[in-house]
């Protein structure tokens, strides 16, 4: 598709504010079914998409219907939320004469949609994180009309999704507007800067992110910045676990960094096992990958990028090749060496994503290095325990959790299930925020809360009535009260 | 109070991050009890701190002890929300082999504490918002430690306060190190960049939060900075409502303009009445000024600045001085006045904060105007309708809602509750984000999630055990389960 222009960007996020605008009071089972709508369309053009996903992708069709199959979960399950309010977060204050600090007036909180919310899509998520993935689906959620600026990986994709995403909404009845689609990287920097937009979702390089994040807090008015910016993912092997199974992890990390090329915020980037010998820890791993076929990267762009990360990290002191592979245009996956010594005293080595089918094995001479290893790293997303049944190593848990926004037991990061308590984020450079882009909790971004005081009970918004028309979950006077009947979570 | 060092700054947060880390596992009622221990204790020194708040400000003692009352009734409250566990946000999905997407693991998320918190002092409530005011305090009750920076305007108070809480902390049996003081202009700066230092709690002007907020961002490691950085508080009053009581209306403004010596974030600063003449406006606000006794604003330099604000908006065309005021050492208080096609041309006149004991009323020839008035403003911390009996003004309380962080009906937005529903926040410049720094909402800032997947039941978090062994709210499988004994509110 072709550059979107300044003038069209602008008629776009017009349209999208007064879409916002126009939807904004509409009520929650009218919402949810604007999600709906979208997730029917998604699923009935579902073979041309996917179709077209797979001769612009080299990702397979396999992969690609379980991620659009997703995407159309995704949907239902927050029009599911939608419908039980429950992100609406209502909470009622009746007046109180008796108040600890003096006399407390009648006050009602709501949260309220921000407005226009730009979304980034992602190179490595055609369906997921791109035209309709998480981000467009929890703003349009959370009441926000959305302008998406595709990704230039797939851009006939992105230009087919937005028609039938354009189509479903507006046989749902939805506002024109709602939604649209622009391109290009000048378009996204104006959609960061447009007065009317008023929050951002963004998954992609920490290099981009955080320049992107500069510009949306340097705007006149600055706005949030929800950056999913990519993760290295340590994880971490005891010595009873290593003791124990060490081929099966060795087989099981293989599976996980190599999976979909390696190009995963989620892909294990850094193993710390015991000291083995790199000769035994090779065999089992060049027995792991034979008959692996790699396929091409999403990009050129990627590619190279990959080559670069990869050149970088095998070029510090101390770093050897335990698999050998190639920047070719169908990369063979690599696996880098190294051992806890060398990192302690080259922290900078566990700080190099490298987005792509490679990862680092680090070697630790004790087991009681670990929280000092670990403490070494960055922000991640997720970090990985592999453990021997009985294990408690309570310590390393709670460093694990202090620098991570999801902690493993004996599993492997890849795979992110779409749930009520996923949290899909993590310190910087992780994310830019603390706040989650996977799962119904994503939804809670795009609010702010609104409080209403001393207001007759017919202009409040319906969720603060004490009679509750929506049915939605009130804390009144401190205390939850939940209408059973609508706190069915079946999806 | 001196200036700290930079190496005093860096073993203050060196101190505060390891106390973090003693005090990050302490179960709900304990960490209740170290706010309860501070509540304790400054209301046994109250007498004292108020002596000396006294001395320090020219608030005057029945304000002070009010403000005290509601920083100790602050720390209670929050004390009895850290025990109910609601900040916990504790989500429980357990495995579901049939989940729409694909079987989903087992997954718990709960909210944990960011680390240590830097906290600026406001000049303005040396109690409510300055050493142990609502910023440290729901760092506290989030878990986090804090680092306080003092200010300038009543160092006394502040090295006194924080004896008091050092003193409650330790007798509570606090980490040592979970509170302290610093001061000066440079510790505050080292404070927003020290690398242990995970968020940042302001209230303060709009050019010196911006700068910090950009400080913050610009960090290796960006952190949230949540200022709260003023208001306008714009108040509407209908036509029907100007017929009915315009001398109480215009007798309550001015008591809500003056009150504190107008040094209120929430100080009404516009006022859009009916076209009505200026002669007859003037005559109520000079008798309802009959008898005030200006005192003193807090600071010289507050004074500078409010002399510089008022002057500026005076200067404007078409702006002329209704009650003519003073910048003398005890400022009189001042009216301007001017007319909606005045800031239909040159909105910049009703986005300017003066400070002090000023403001400006602007008559509109009809009251379908207002919707397009209230459209020239920035975000407000607050947003006033004064209606007659029977109206029903939805349009415009729409665009109020839009547009500030809380809307009152019939009231005056000076005195902001602490409470549950309390929002007290707006958009950019009334603060730099979509959080509250008043109420029990306040806590969740200073916390982040991280989930955790198929951990054995033991090494959980307590919240997320099936067992609830601390008896907190638990939305398991898309719903909320409650203990009812530990749901009471009573404070």
């Amino acid at each position: 598709m072709k550059d979107t222009s300044p003038e069209a960007l602008d008629a776009a996020v017009r349209a999208a504010h007064e879409a916002f605008r126009a939807g904004r009071q509409v009520d929650l089972s009218t919402r949810a079914s604007w999600l709906e709508a979208i997730a029917e369309g998604l699923a009935h053009d579902g073979p041309a998409l996917v179709a077209t996903a797979d001769r612009e992708t080299s990702l397979g069709r396999p992969r690609l219907e379980s991620e659009l199959r997703r995407s159309i979960f995704q949907l239902q399950l927050f029009a599911s939320e939608v419908r039980q309010g429950e992100h609406l977060d209502a909470t009622i204050d009746h007046s109180d004469p008796a108040w600890g600090m003096g006399p407390r007036p009648d006050l009602r909180r709501v949260n309220q949609p921000l407005g226009v919310v730009g979304v980034f899509g992602a190179s490595n998520f055609p369906f997921a994180f791109s035209v309709m993935g998480g981000d467009s689906a929890s703003a349009l959620a959370a009441g926000c009309s959305v302008v998406h600026k595709a990704h230039e990986a797939h851009p006939d994709l992105a230009e087919q999704t937005a028609q039938t995403v354009a189509a479903a909404l507006e046989s749902a009845g939805a506002p024109a507007g709602l939604f649209s689609l622009v391109a290009g990287r000048s378009a996204g920097e104006h959609l960061v800067d447009h007065p009317l937009v008023k929050a951002i979702g963004f998954t992609g390089s920490t290099a981009g992110g955080r320049a992107l994040l500069q510009h949306a807090q340097s705007r006149p008015e600055p706005i949030p910045f929800y950056g999913e910016l990519g993760g290295i993912n340590a994880v971490f092997v005891t010595t009873a676990a290593w003791q124990q199974r060490r081929e099966a992890i060795l087989k099981e990390y293989v599976g996980s960094f190599t999976l979909g090329m390696g190009q995963f915020c989620t892909k294990p980037g850094l193993l710390f096992v015991p000291a083995t010998g790199g000769e035994e820890i090779r065999r089992v791993l060049l027995a792991s990958l034979d008959g692996f076929t790699p396929t091409r990267l999403l990009s050129d762009a990627l590619l190279e990028g990959y080559r670069r990360a990869v050149t970088e990290v095998r070029g510090h002191a101390g770093v050897d090749v335990l698999v050998e592979g190639t920047f070719a245009p169908e990369p063979a996956p690599m696996v880098l060496h190294t051992t806890s010594s060398r990192v302690l005293a080259d922290p900078e080595l566990l700080r190099r994503e490298m987005f792509g089918p490679a990862s680092l094995i680090i070697e630790y001479d004790d087991e009681s290095q670990l929280p000092a290893l670990a403490q070494l790293l960055e922000g991640q997303l997720t970090t990985t325990l592999q453990t021997a049944p009985g294990e408690t190593p309570s310590d390393l848990v709670d460093i694990l959790a202090g620098i991570s926004g999801r902690v493993l037991w004996n599993g492997w990061p890849t795979g992110v299930t779409v749930s009520y308590a996923q949290h899909h984020g993590g310190p910087f450079p992780a994310t830019t925020s603390n706040t989650t882009s996977v799962g119904t909790a994503a939804i809670r971004r795009f609010l702010r809360p609104v409080s209403y005081q001393s207001f007759p009970l017919g202009l409040l918004p319906e969720p603060l009535r004490d009679n509750n028309p929506w049915g939605v979950p009130q804390r009144i006077d401190g205390r939850w009260h939940t209408v059973p009947s609508r706190q069915s979570a079946s999806v």
